[in-house]
């Protein structure tokens, strides 16, 4: 694999290597994919501010996540059905997160259970990504067997309470094979049988608000994260209601189009948080330097999605930790080209608008 | 029609199927098309910001149009002569409009008077665009058919004191076939021969006033909406001189090119009527997300020609049912996702500004 | 020429149809043609913002240009060497013109003397640009022969002390052919001999400041209006030193290549003069509308040099008046369409900037 | 050469001439090469504001450059293993900029030493940039040959604490050749044999802080630059600290990828330096418009590395003097269009931002 030299590589060459209806449930967005194409764009129209003479000599990408420290403010972002582009599916990525010293957030829609996963690679820091269901039960069954099998956190997405429109998968009629059930929901609803992703999601409760959020937090171990927030507002309310961090996210850009970019909100998220808790982000991240801007925008760290998977798909496990790697070098490479010895000095001052486009530019 | 999933495919199979010359006449605009491409472009520079936890389980698109319930706040925009793209013309947009439960504008020019609109479709809610004559018989004789007839409000077409610059006609030698009248006018005037476009056009008032919207308004037993308001200034004289309601437009890019786009005359038209009457728009809006948007700025109301027409050409009355449903379900899906109930609930809120573009992005 | 239907056709000819040296001469800007695309992108970022209920069934071009009526605010800039592509040149121009009703503005550098010009085609309204020669008597006797042959007014460029750096004609290898002399200058010389444009050029005087405006000013029957003009501090100043007004031009991107687009100077010129002095504009003007937005940005009139040169290339005398014609056309639509009576009615009120673009549109 | 007309025409040629992986090294950028395409489009968001009538005849583009005479206020900037485009290297180099009566900067990263230089090219102005070394007495060694060889200046880049990263090498696999060594290091070392570029990276500091710079200016004869800021902050501590003056840089966009481009760091390191100190600035200047922005905005110089060097690989020392006399041509027109007599004149009063592009224009 040492022709891929950057994450945009692992892109073309996992696009080239998958299905394309595979790669079009992976990769495509919501509708015209406004949101998909902005997310990536608008970390592109910040400008770093980087400074000299800092007298550093070392620099050091490690970063301290929810009170524990990992290589680097980089982590891997929950991703559905994983074995669909590596036979080893969540637990290569487990792997590759583990290796890469950072923490893997498992999807309640993975291929693998928690306590599966956690019992092949008991080595590496993991989140637990939650749907919510109309049965509490299951809810707490599901955060029931995270916990138990080590997770440190529980990422409630919010989001999604209809699934967003993705046009990519009704022109290619792609469908999640039915074999392919969804183990941690079998085991929560005790049934042997495979759960289609549409059995799934009917069961998923729609109707979620805040005293849900303060439920979860209260019954919880762990912290409890809520993912899907784009707007100061709920941001707030988050915090208010128990949130032990907030993840800006508009789920890829596979849920609402044209939603606001997550490097759009995320300044606005920061404010109102206050501090009161750490802010995450994710969404068209694909360069070390992309991260140092939300790390400057005063993100906690940052998750990544497709780019592990690029390199899932490409390499397996191996492929998806060098694509970690690249990640981890860049923004070291970053941090010291602006003068700072770890992540957690990047701030406001590192970072500007850049000007508008003129009328005309030959 | 199943593999047309989203308004752009209708648009591409629309004029795939129709002749150059007709589909130049339907679908282009004024002189370099400025404001026709720009009318669709600047919904985009706008970006939702959506709620999360908002504790529904049912969204509804249901919205109060005028004082009545419609399925959902985008009604059929009036577009002339429909018959040349399919048989059965306004009859079966009426039919589509009943349908989707929602508002057809029968045009003055249509190829269907009232009554016989009324008579054929009598089930669906009805709204009479109207141009105003040099002889007032004229303009009350076709008030009196369409208010005879159930049409629930006269919308007034102000923009056209002159007939627009429509190149893409220059282009082809595209003209109305001479054997297609408009009965509307032509049961107005008393005559059973054809009138041709020319001869309707040139019997026009060119020479209108804010006097004549208001004799207007005061001589109706129904709301007097006027339609083509692109400015505050037009929009308070509006509201001062009697009309139930403005329509922001500038005729689908077909008028006066390089005039403003509606989405960015909308904000300050809703300003400007402050409340004193509702304000609808057309032009542009091809995704759900468009008419979210225009809804959280404002409108009332949205109306949308070229979609519904595009249906219309592709599938006769059913094509254009499927794209007033699309849009349905595209807007159920992003009040799902915004975290409101119902069109009603959108609000300032719920949009910002998309940032600039940068000098330079790879 | 029925097929031509706007100036962009004119200009698509017009380039089939010349030698590419010659079209490369007259159609090029100087170094990256920044400047020259900027003056045509410049007016397309204005939006109009059309009034309604106007009250008007007639609309009337007709304005007042420096104390004269013209049939329309839109004369022809003096454009040099017109032989080059129509063997009538000049005359042929200003027989467009004066059919057209509008003001001639002939170039020092014609192949047309003004007297020849005068004698020629009396019927129309004649201007005369002025370049200053290092001999004062030359620059007198320019002067001399255009009053003495009823030109109106005397237009002195400003904006050429050296010439601009055409890297078209460098490409092509483009020259002025000998035999093609400038016979205003062999006459104020006293020569029969064909001068050169670069013994021309050698003979003009680069060093011009405020006190010879004052100079030729006082010394004038005939107003004097400085052409060139791109700045307020300018404008200003021009005014001071007895200017009967000034022309907002770069020379239609010929000279300084990113110098200001002529429709972003003109209003920081408009507000600098205060009313004290009529502002013209030239450059990338190509339809009504923009002619619209000038005229509302606070112009008295407008120049056009290209596009006559183009309708002049393509079909002589006629086809310059035709495309006068088609914008004095275009711009009684924009007046109805905008309710404005006559060019003089269009304001401030009636324009608006375009939104900046978005990081990302789909 | 004649064919060439502007700089890009030589930058065409370079790339053509030049191996592959040769050309990438030196005009390819870091990563996504944001910075690198942002450099040049920077300057294209500034338009000229040019003044008529000034009264000059003649126009001069000499300079004051650190307190003496320069032909052009635009300067050859350090520019590492020149012998790569040209058998000649840096002597030719240090030969064009002799002849184009201006300052050659010598790249500590030459292929020829400070003295070889000095004693080939008596006749021209010097600057040494210098990298500094974890060894002092290597720094000092460097130092005191250059200044003993009659180098006016020392610019220390303090930008490339580590080395960027450049795709195109890791494409091409580009590596400089062996046996092409760093004579200056060399002899600061004490050692025959050819020391690679990565052996010279080891032993360079990249832990310096401001009280090297502070040490170094204090122990320097000459004056000390600083090279590589893109803030008001490191500009700042750079005059206090006791620099000689500031070069605003980002090395080409060469190590920090979406860092601040040049043209658009500078206006807030004039501000403050304060006057404090000349500051300086490269990056993406290739026209002499751009040279007069550059001036207008508060530079005392620029210095222009890849396009001397396209000039060094087309013709040798020829080619590279045809680059800067073409630049200096170009900056006398502009000059001549400003209607200023020398770069001095040029001010804020000449540039304005343009306009930003608006949502939509046909």
């Amino acid at each position: 694999m040492d022709e891929l030299i950057c994450v945009a590589d692992f892109e073309r060459e996992a696009e080239k290597k998958l299905d394309p209806g595979v790669a079009g449930y992976f990769f495509g967005g919501a509708c015209d994919e406004v949101t998909l194409g902005d997310n990536c764009a608008a970390w592109r129209r910040w400008r770093l501010r980087p400074r000299v003479l800092a007298g550093l000599g070392e620099w050091d990408t490690r970063a301290e996540v929810l009170g524990a420290e990992a290589a680097m403010p980089v982590l891997v972002a929950p991703v559905a059905y994983q074995r669909l582009v590596d036979p080893e599916g969540e637990i290569g990525m487990a792997r590759a997160a583990a290796a890469a010293g950072t923490v893997m957030c498992l999807s309640t829609l993975a291929t693998t259970r928690p306590s599966e996963l956690a019992a092949a690679v008991p080595e590496g820091r993991r989140w637990f990504q939650l749907y919510c269901f109309r049965d509490e039960a299951v809810t707490r069954a599901l955060m029931d067997e995270a916990v138990d099998s080590g997770f440190e956190a529980v990422v409630v997405t919010v989001d999604a309470p209809r699934g967003g429109r993705r046009e990519r998968d009704l022109r290619t009629g792609f469908k999640i094979p039915e074999g392919l059930g969804v183990p941690s929901v079998q085991a929560a609803l005790g049934t042997d049988r495979a759960v289609t992703i549409e059995e799934t999601f009917a069961l998923m409760d729609p109707a979620l608000d805040w005293s849900d959020l303060e439920a979860l937090a209260s019954a919880s171990s762990v912290p409890v994260l809520l993912k899907g927030v784009l707007t100061a507002e709920d941001a707030a309310l988050a915090v208010e209601h128990g949130a032990a961090g907030v993840v800006v996210s508009n789920h890829g850009g596979r849920q609402l189009d044209c939603a606001t970019a997550t490097a759009d909100a995320l300044p606005e998220v920061v404010e109102a948080v206050a501090g009161g808790a750490p802010v995450f982000v994710d969404g068209g991240l694909r360069r070390g330097t992309d991260v140092a801007i939300a790390m400057a925008l005063g993100a906690e760290a940052v998750l990544v999605g497709r780019p592990a998977l690029w390199g899932l798909a490409v390499g397996g496990s191996d492929g998806a930790a060098s694509v970690l790697e690249l990640l981890r070098a860049e923004l070291e490479l970053a941090l010291a080209l602006c003068g700072c010895a770890s992540p957690a000095e990047l701030g406001a001052e590192h970072v500007r608008e850049a000007p508008p486009a003129a009328v005309y530019s030959a």
